[in-house]
């Protein structure tokens, strides 16, 4: 599709909220932009999208993502480059992600002018919100739900799309401990786990809440068969190092999602010339490899937590402490990496890099 | 727990809307009474409910449930006494119920008062919402949403619980079509579909769709390991006559939603000295016994649904049409006995019968 300056009508705040952010501690998902976008779907197509004051939605009580979780949700980040200008990280491909989740949870799909000539104009808006410092970014939340006004179980007929923005610290400051989870289940196949679909987050909350309770950050996983393959961590996905080989869950049985820092990790670590299996990873082999000294490194990777270090996984009874998260050779590099594409202090050879 | 007068605030409307309601045309979800329920839970406990005319909710963008489907609901009905008194069938189970579901998805539990006597107090004001023929009532929708202004996973801080109602015709108003689903799975043990969490529903919407676009009301759910047993249909439990016995799934595997019309239908059969039993059910089992004969009725059972009569099961390329659904001895019989309870032509010995 060609790139086209998408008329969107645009109403801007009076009087910006920017002085509110202490630009020194900035927390995720705490303040949000001066500005939000909202296109709405309605008789069988999209109006045309506005951007106006970030502002409460008036709902029915009757709204049918209300009752029904009929929403889709996608997670993106801006940087600067290292010239101060905002950049997005690969909103392509959380446009077509969220064209994914919205097939399957039989929401239309979004044109891509609304997803990303909408967040590049919103952006663009709100560049002040984009926070200087290599470990923030503007976190962008795109979003859509059902709002038909009723209640019985069926695909509603109107949606909305929204984008709202949050500028955003390091969502884990240290590295995690992570608990096995050999109970309860995130996703199956023939299920939803490979979405980003909200009901996958609150069905989640009660068994993170309770590894939290335990002293762990996050759970980690596992196939609803056998509680014996590794599926993703909380809001993550898991990378193992094993010897010289770096492993992380395939995709193939749609209950993983495909991680777009996923992607990035394992684009940048073939480019270096390490193998990267994606394959099934069962617990055993990760202990195994423990007790024979070749589990390496452990790592998360999400768009919210980027690559974030794993220093202790808990499989039933055996605790294994990884070597120090600060020495991961991989992690480190990954991390560096990363950080120079986004901030634009390494050339983007992968068109990853959307100037606003 | 006594039954006191909770203090409740109540602001009514100025002016009621009952006079759009066509008596004669009332469809399932499609007008909501003049007022609603609303009490908030914040700082660790549940604040004074209030009754307000029905209205918009205000929220951010970045309320926590819409993005995490931290979200669960009830479905109850209030009927008509042969005197005209309201009544509502079993709240004291969907209370009960609703606590299941804020358990399994980290929200607090709702205390008695504000769900029974809110709901008691909210169809009082509003009786004459109540239709008054036999296949009428007021469709009551306890729900309860995460409200934190906060797009981090974790569970929120504060909730908001609200009941609406809705008068209600019947939801299907014939026998239903059915497709057995062998692809797509609802639950599985270790997830939610024991409860009644929005997510369950969201997922389904794109399997139910096809399935209608093939010519089918719903789907028959099957187990996510092999697609063999018979779980639940869309809004409702399935139950098969299967020659004297009457034989609906087990409750054991947290995969089946407990519903309240399910346990009312299995009371009523054990009671007129029908065996019913609840145990694993194959969709071999009911091929087999249609081939030789002895498949005699199904139905599904819910709140919204009632009993529900099946014509037509469909499993891969096996069509069981079954006989005159008109003369399903047992559906009727159990149609008739259940509509005499609701609006006390026969006696309530069960407590199912809650007077407003």
């Amino acid at each position: 599709m060609e790139k086209t300056a998408l008329k969107i009508h645009i109403t801007q705040v009076e009087k910006s909220r920017i002085n509110e952010l202490d630009p020194d501690n900035i927390q995720f998902g705490k303040k949000y932009s001066d500005h939000m976008l909202i296109a709405n779907y309605e008789d069988g197509e999209w109006q045309e999208p506005e951007i106006m004051p970030f502002q409460n939605f008036s709902l029915s009580p009757a709204t049918t993502f209300i009752h029904y979780g009929q929403a889709i949700f996608e997670g993106v980040k801006a940087y600067r480059e290292k010239d101060g200008n905002p950049v997005i990280f690969r909103p392509i491909d959380n446009w077509k992600r969220m064209n994914k989740s919205a097939v399957r949870m039989d929401m239309p799909e979004i044109p891509e002018e609304i997803f990303i000539e909408g967040m590049r104009q919103l952006v663009a808006l709100d560049c002040k919100w984009v926070p200087t410092t290599d470990r923030t970014s503007l976190y962008i939340r795109p979003f859509m739900i059902a709002t038909d006004e009723f209640i019985g179980v069926r695909p509603s007929e109107k949606y909305m799309f929204s984008i709202i923005t949050s500028p955003a610290g390091p969502y884990y400051a240290k590295p995690m401990s992570i608990y096995v989870q050999d109970k309860y289940v995130r996703a199956f196949p023939g299920g939803i786990g490979n979405i980003k679909a909200a009901g996958n987050y609150g069905m989640s909350m009660y068994p993170s809440h309770m590894v939290k309770n335990m002293g762990y950050n996050e759970i980690l996983w596992t196939d609803g068969f056998e509680h014996k393959y590794v599926q993703e961590i909380g809001t993550m996905n898991v990378f193992f190092v094993i010897g010289d080989k770096v492993i992380t869950p395939d995709l193939n049985r749609g209950t993983i999602l495909a991680g777009i820092t996923r992607d990035s990790v394992i684009t940048l670590l073939q480019e270096k010339g390490i193998t990267v299996e994606e394959r099934r990873l069962s617990i055993d082999e990760i202990e195994e490899a423990y007790h024979n000294g070749i589990l390496k490194e452990a790592f998360g990777t999400g768009t919210a937590a980027s690559v974030t270090s794993i220093a202790k996984l808990t499989y039933k009874d055996e605790e294994m402490v990884l070597p120090d998260p600060e020495q991961f050779k991989i992690v480190n590099w990954l991390k560096k990496e990363l950080s120079d594409i986004r901030h634009s202090r390494k050339e983007d050879t992968h068109g990853w890099i959307f100037r606003v």
